[in-house]
């Protein structure tokens, strides 16, 4: 590995958090909160510190796949940890795990919360929580790479790790001008859905935090009541937001350069809309007696699949209480996720079309042995690396889930808590049922579970690989220590 | 597809359901109870229709996986139909779909009742639902292809498709001997466990159907408390032996030829026994507390471990009470199931170690990008074709699993009570939790949920496969026959 290049990447994401909290301080300015002192401070401390160590350049410029895995890993630990700080210091959150848990599923666009009173906190704390979504939304090194030229061309490894989805494509041949790019488009769309929240009267923080928070398919709110309070017009203003943020932004690029043809016959789009129609139609189903009019039990149904399937987590009622049908129906769209390449988590739209037509080929082997099927997915042929990754995840993704219930289960607490806790934070969505249903929080959990669940955040973020990497190659390199140091012996 | 040899072994399976209903008669006529002219009648009438059928020969002797696969789904469907009948005749159970989901469960070697008051039965039913237990265990297919020369030598697509399991070896170079060897090691293992039974002063009856439904792990009990009233040595018989099904036959067989220290050295068989030990260990540590002794707190913990991942089922107290901690680890035994090659349902060991070490495998890519690695499992290279037949089935379990789960939900029960509902049967274990625990039934479900479930369990015992291409022929068969009608027009 190239350790001191992964150091000087890493000492960039420090100064870079530093800046990322500036504007938290400009918050703090207009509401005069003395917290935006402590905000200053730690942006000037990681801008100092960082600054100070980028200054010993890598001695070497290879960087393998294994690099830019661990490389995203440690990223992304490390700016949650240097995120969770500020919270901290100034008193708004004031036990450590506690403001990890937050600024983990802040980054990680979950959205679940260990606050039992989100309107207590300061403004400038409450601005960073959902400032946090919108940098982890698209993604936190790609944002680095599309300012800085960081090693030569070599980033794509970096790009694939934390971009969501299978398979990454550049949208132009270069990596640095995919990321500009994209944050393109992603600035634009905010900023669209900014000026429509405030053309409904929506009182300006709140729409901006609301803006971030949606980008990122995050889910925190500015008020206890989430997204209850609002008038239909900004529920429905949210809930197509949520969904175009669902969107994989291949499509935004194919609309930019007018290949609209294409990007209406994007498949995984299609079958991410006909999902999204059959979830809402069932639940819709399932809850209209709950309301006085159907546009009620439409703007509600519609509403949480959408919020669910794009893993933002918002909640424009208290769903739990819900007929379980209903409840399933969002259970199994947690799971499903949105599309690749978007900022929604899950496990992605196109990883299912990729296991049902391998499924499908494999079936039709039996009728014609000898014949070879060649699998498409959004126009493309289906790599036989691609295949086997997303088999590898698959099973990855088994195991990870598997082994945090068991371990969550030891808390006492019942199985569907037990079972939503897990699925909601893995698939970065935000709330679950019964105790962590969506009108409830987690900080009932013990610091060891918060941290079970701040780790099942992060590999559902940069969907398992990178971590499970980042741990084999820990695990392989204290062993070759081991091995070396009995040999010296 | 060679549709004459298909109705050809089909008409034989008819014939043997018809032999396989004589010894009923025989506990009728000891009990001197009516029903048992029922039986007498079934008999009579499938043997002269099968044996009438069978005299048309097929036309070609080709046999393809296909075919194979086809066969055994259609003759499971059959044989869960013809198995039916007399419980509905004779009037021990008054509705047909509850026939049809109890025989499915006996067959499938699940266990799940919908039978509220078991003893009310009679003697003859009672001994029929054992008895499917034990011929369903072991697999149908192979016991006729044990005793009858079917199409030469083609045989091995029907074992493999009826066997547990990812992977079919041969013991012995010829089909016919290695099914024939299967059932000697089968019948001598259940009549070792009639034997020590009958030393601890078990019923004759009650012996025997236990002997018969712990070799088959399938778990239906003839007393309303399952094994809750036995004497702790039965408990203990019952749960060693419901272990020894567990482990593949491939282990028996390589002591039967003395090669002890392979048998012992058996890869998946000592995985088998860590899974039991931590799971037992897990639960008892669990449960401690709620017994008076320490080994009454180890018989239960033992006993209900050994009866969820060989998927027996058997109830040696109500463990629905128990804290959640030991009821998750039971959830998840119940997925693990039992060895490849034993009678035992769920997912198989083998088929955990082949995804566990592709994942290693990938991980490793990696670091050494350039390496290829070989799998290995008991002692054998893992073909590509063995590979990719795990992940296969990994995606239609799922997929299945996931639809089977929706469709339950609409009955509206809790959200525990569906997922262990689908679990239980779809894994071949029996009961579940909540509203399906050990002292519950599932007569409270609408029939075509009990039909759904019935599905479930043959997905379960045929593993998946034959059943998605069943459907798949099927489906192709008709879209080929509409196409030809449209020609035609």
């Amino acid at each position: 590995m190239n350790l001191s290049m992964i150091i000087y990447i890493l000492s960039w994401i420090g100064c870079f958090s530093g800046l990322f909290l500036l504007p938290s301080c400009v918050v703090a300015l207009i509401y005069r909160e003395p917290e935006g002192f402590v905000y200053l401070f730690a942006a000037i401390l990681y801008i100092g510190l960082g600054l100070l160590l980028t200054r010993r350049r890598p001695s070497s410029n290879r960087f393998t796949a294994l690099d830019g895995y661990v490389t995203v890993a440690l990223a992304w630990v490390l700016i949650s940890l240097l995120g969770a700080l500020p919270f901290y210091w100034c008193g708004d959150i004031s036990h450590p795990v506690d403001a990890i848990f937050e600024t983990v599923s802040g980054f990680t666009t979950t959205g679940s919360t260990i606050l039992p009173d989100i309107e207590a906190l300061s403004h400038c704390s409450l601005f960073w929580r959902s400032f946090t979504h919108w940098l982890g939304g698209m993604g936190i090194l790609v944002f680095i790479m599309a300012i800085l030229p960081l090693s030569s061309g070599k980033n794509i490894h970096m790009m694939r790790a934390e971009s969501t989805g299978p398979s990454v494509e550049k949208l132009v041949p270069k990596v640095r001008e995919t990321a500009a790019l994209l944050y393109l488009i992603y600035v634009v769309l905010t900023a669209a859905e900014f000026a429509l929240l405030l053309l409904g009267r929506m009182p300006l923080f709140e729409a901006i935090t609301a803006a971030f928070a949606t980008a990122g398919t995050g889910g925190f709110a500015v008020l206890n009541t989430s997204m209850a309070s609002y008038s239909p017009y900004l529920q429905y203003v949210i809930a197509v937001f949520m969904l175009l943020f669902g969107v994989s932004f291949n499509v935004y690029f194919l609309i930019l350069v007018r290949k609209f043809k294409s990007a209406f016959l994007y498949e995984e789009l299609r079958w991410y809309l006909l999902v999204i129609g059959v979830a809402t139609g069932l639940v819709v189903y399932d809850i209209r007696h709950l309301f006085p009019t159907f546009e009620e039990a439409f703007r509600q149904g519609f509403f949480q699949v959408v919020s669910v399937i794009t893993t933002t987590g918002y909640a424009s009622i208290d769903y739990d209480g819900w007929p379980v049908p209903a409840k399933s129906v969002l259970i199994l769209i947690m799971f499903i996720g949105a599309c690749a390449g978007s900022t929604g988590g899950g496990m992605k739209i196109s990883r299912f079309l990729v296991a049902g037509k391998y499924l499908r080929a494999e079936i039709s082997r039996f009728r014609h042995p000898r014949q070879v099927k060649t699998l498409w997915l959004n126009g493309s042929k289906v790599s036989d690396e691609l295949l086997r990754s997303v088999l590898v995840y698959l099973v990855a993704y088994l195991l990870i889930f598997v082994v945090s219930l068991m371990l969550l289960t030891l808390e006492g607490y019942d199985l569907v808590t037990n079972f939503t806790a897990v699925a909601t934070t893995y698939n970065n969505v935000g709330p679950g049922f019964n105790l962590v249903g969506p009108v409830c929080n987690f900080s009932f959990f013990s610091p060891l579970s918060k941290l079970l669940l701040a780790f099942d955040m992060l590999a559902g973020r940069l969907e398992v690989l990178p971590l499970v990497v980042l741990f084999s190659a820990g695990v392989d390199g204290i062993a070759g220590r081991l091995r070396q140091m009995k040999r010296e012996r």
